[in-house]
């Protein structure tokens, strides 16, 4: 590390590495947001990243520090929308949550969005207790709530849809 | 045809074969109610269901009269959920509309959603005036609206998200 990179300096990168793979694995595994079952939809949009590159619909964000995956957030449009886009999924290592990295990995996502040409962002998470701080964090992020439909994930488990407005 | 298969019997399978691709394409297309960039994405989940078979997420009925595709319906278990269904795509040939084939369709795909396990069937229409008798159609199917999104597809263009709990 030179003098040039202060210790603990966040970086923010559009490409995804292989080795990313398993550090995401692992970052989506310990933050206990997410259920067993969704892990693999999670690795397979970084699969499909990974095969496709830039042409895949699916849009990254990595932060890195110390060398480390910190947390990452993966986006896209919308298919059949001209201008929608959503945040498919956004974790943070939980040693380094309330650093403000999961803030940087969403605005760094909206700035590319409007960069696009994108005009409406949303974001989707559980209406369950476990997800109060989840659903905090956008409200924090300036997020409004566009919709909620009760049961959908499971019984007691409804979606509640977020968006922002660029 | 045999005696014992009057004209214009439909018939609903929920095989596809190749044969098929070219029919849908061309309901989607004179159906009127999608958009040319629409149409790639309607033939995406055909050609996924055509390549795995059985094992593709994306189901399908199709109803056939005398030996053509008069109509089909592509639907599927919603990615995180343990019981919520998305309609994903309804169309008829236009020649045939207004002939109760939508609502067959509909009906058999809800059958089979409920044999499945399935608890809730989503389906999701434009806001705009011209899918008036889209909406009118789900509300027939005793669909009730869940949520408003507006804006969602483009500008002036929401998104009606309907339900139907099984």
């Amino acid at each position: 590390m030179s003098a040039a990179t202060p210790h603990h300096e966040l970086i923010l990168r559009e490409e995804l590495v292989p080795a990313d793979r398993a550090e995401i694995e692992r970052i989506v595994r310990e933050s206990k947001f997410f259920r067993d079952d969704e892990i693999p939809v999670a690795l397979e949009l970084v699969d499909d990243r990974l095969a496709k590159g830039a042409a895949s619909d699916y849009k990254f964000v990595v932060a890195v520090r110390d060398g480390k995956v910190a947390g990452y957030c993966c986006y896209g449009l919308i298919p059949v929308s001209v201008h929608s886009y959503d945040i498919y999924w956004i974790a943070v290592d939980p040693a380094l949550q309330r650093t403000g990295i999961g803030k940087k990995l969403m605005a760094a996502a909206e700035d590319r969005i409007r960069a696009a040409g994108g005009r409406r962002v949303y974001v989707e998470t559980s209406s369950k207790g476990q997800y109060e701080a989840t659903r905090r964090f956008y409200f924090s992020c300036a997020y409004v709530v566009a919709g909620v439909l009760e049961e959908f994930y499971a019984p007691a488990d409804g979606k509640v849809i977020f968006v922002k407005v660029l």
